[in-house]
């Protein structure tokens, strides 16, 4: 992903005119996501790909065309059963392509999307890639939107719910591009080390903090993204973090706990749980009123943390936290999906 | 731990002496489990750690002593939080060994244990560390049980639970020898990846089966112990399994799952899902009732398979599925922690 956008960039600035090949929908289970995907730079230098086998030549010959019509086109390749593996589809299906032409005066705005992109900053850019418009675009940040005004409250709605995919009736194309969410685990034990493989499972971008510099080490978390040696509320206090942050508080110990669980109930991240046993918790609780927290505050608590799965070890309890933590965000019941009759997606 | 049962088996064999040491319990969150931790023969040779830290040399001390007075002990090694680190505890907390003198006449069906590991075969071994009859062993597997008929039992109800711990008011420790449990995931799907890797953190051995040969390939399941190219019913049909066996159904297609789960419904495994829209599970059940299930059955089928946790990306579905798979094993109920009254471990 970062890798066409750096060398698109490139290009813009130097003024060389690029197809951008963006995947909107992939039907069957399709081993990619969409997005921007691939680059072809009127020198006919090619950047990415879009499925890693022998679409790629179509795709290429096509970006030639859209860079000497110099019009938008959509596209769909479809692959038979039989032609799947070949192509990286596993299970064959169709794949929706938009493929533009960008320059400095159709896309006036492209480094903007670059450099949010590069400093990690979210936005979302919604391309009409059907219709009389196709070709337009917006581009919405957290502080800034430019564009047709219906084109950007799509993609301010998409950026919210950080998703990316088709939208108005098929007819746009939002792409939302936000880092990974964060996991903190407070905590550097052997349960915090099982909880950081699965949440890197999850794609979290995963801390590590204890004030016990012993513990807090690379060499015991090396799946972590980052190992900080901190008071937990004091590095909670500093660190950056947003409504799809979430916090596992596996300390065990109130000392380190509540002055923590002081900040975080009060701070804007989307989930807070607390390892512990239920007398552990009653404690804890009666300790967060003696602070002077709100009721409000103290429900936000997940406490004792996890789904109840009866798990014991590690790596059980840190399946029990993670489904919590993906059932919280989506309000789902826990219940067994054969018990249930609502959606199985969210 | 095969490292110390590999080491001591070629000792016995030579008939040199040596002193096994048992981790039979910790206290504090520990950085090992239960079970045979360290040996030292009499000629001084070392295998294996209790801490990977400085209990070590006390331990060794007392391995000598043990062999010179040819008498079993007990013993705890306290460790303050200072010293948590030294010793390799996470947290500080007490550890208690059993350390036992062993040769041919002390325990004579000491090989009998090796060889049920070596092989895979699941064996318990009762040993009595306090009391009148320190030392004394039972040993039992599916086919055979020695020793005195009450210790015969604890060690016989342990291997039934595959638990390892103190028992018989904590005059007994059982450690019980069982191969990782097996989960096999039918149909080499992006979503059989993510269960693959998620499975393997919990400590299965996992195998991965599907009839197309272009997509059960070890380079697309690096992680899976097995990648199997078959028939999934013809697989299923001829494969070990047992009651903690997960069977994981995500081939999506009608073709192999219908024959697959007539043989996996009738077979002894512990947990069957089957993934797929509600649609798709209707007509699976019709199918399944067609090809002449039975309700009890059919009834076993978890389908759509996993929690409802809103989950839509392949891993999402992971953490649902594993979830459903530990919580069946326990009974649970899948709520919030949070919200429930009961214990937090099974």
């Amino acid at each position: 992903l970062h890798e066409v956008l750096d060398a698109t960039a490139a290009w813009y600035r130097q003024g060389v005119p690029f197809a951008l090949v963006h995947v909107v929908r992939v039907f069957g289970s399709a081993p990619r996501l969409p997005g921007v995907a691939m680059a072809v730079a009127a020198s006919g230098e090619v950047v990415g790909s879009v499925s890693g086998g022998c679409i790629e030549g179509a795709v290429y010959e096509e970006c030639l065309q859209v860079l000497e019509n110099q019009q938008s086109v959509s596209r769909t390749y479809g692959v038979t059963d039989d032609d799947a593996f070949a192509v990286g589809l596993t299970c064959g299906g169709d794949i929706d392509v938009f493929i533009e032409p960008v320059d400095h005066e159709r896309h006036p705005r492209f480094l903007d999307v670059v450099t949010a992109v590069q400093d990690g900053e979210p936005v979302a850019v919604a391309t009409v890639v059907r219709g009389d418009s196709i070709g337009a675009h917006a581009i919405v940040t957290a502080a800034a939107a430019t564009g047709e005004s219906a084109l950007v409250d799509v993609a301010r709605s998409m950026l919210r719910r950080g998703t990316t995919g088709l939208a108005g009736g098929d007819d746009v194309f939002v792409e939302t591009f936000t880092a990974p969410a964060r996991l903190i685990v407070f905590g550097a034990t052997d349960f915090a080390r099982a909880l950081v493989s699965a949440a890197k499972l999850l794609g979290y971008h995963v801390t590590v903090c204890d004030a016990r510099p012993v513990f807090a080490t690379r060499t015991r978390f090396p799946d972590a993204d980052e190992v900080v040696v901190d008071q937990p509320y004091r590095y909670m206090e500093g660190t950056k973090v947003d409504s799809r942050t979430v916090l596992c508080v596996l300390t065990h110990d109130p000392k380190f706990d509540v002055p923590l669980l002081q900040v975080a109930l009060r701070s804007p991240v989307g989930y807070v749980g607390a390892l512990g046993s239920r007398r552990t918790h009653d404690d804890r609780l009666a300790r967060l009123r003696e602070a002077g927290l709100s009721d409000d505050e103290i429900a936000r608590l997940r406490s004792p943390i996890g789904l109840d799965l009866g798990a014991s070890t590690p790596e059980e309890t840190a399946i029990s936290i993670l489904a919590e933590v993906i059932a919280a965000g989506r309000d789902a019941s826990g219940q067994p999906l054969a018990n249930t009759s609502g959606p199985i997606h969210s």
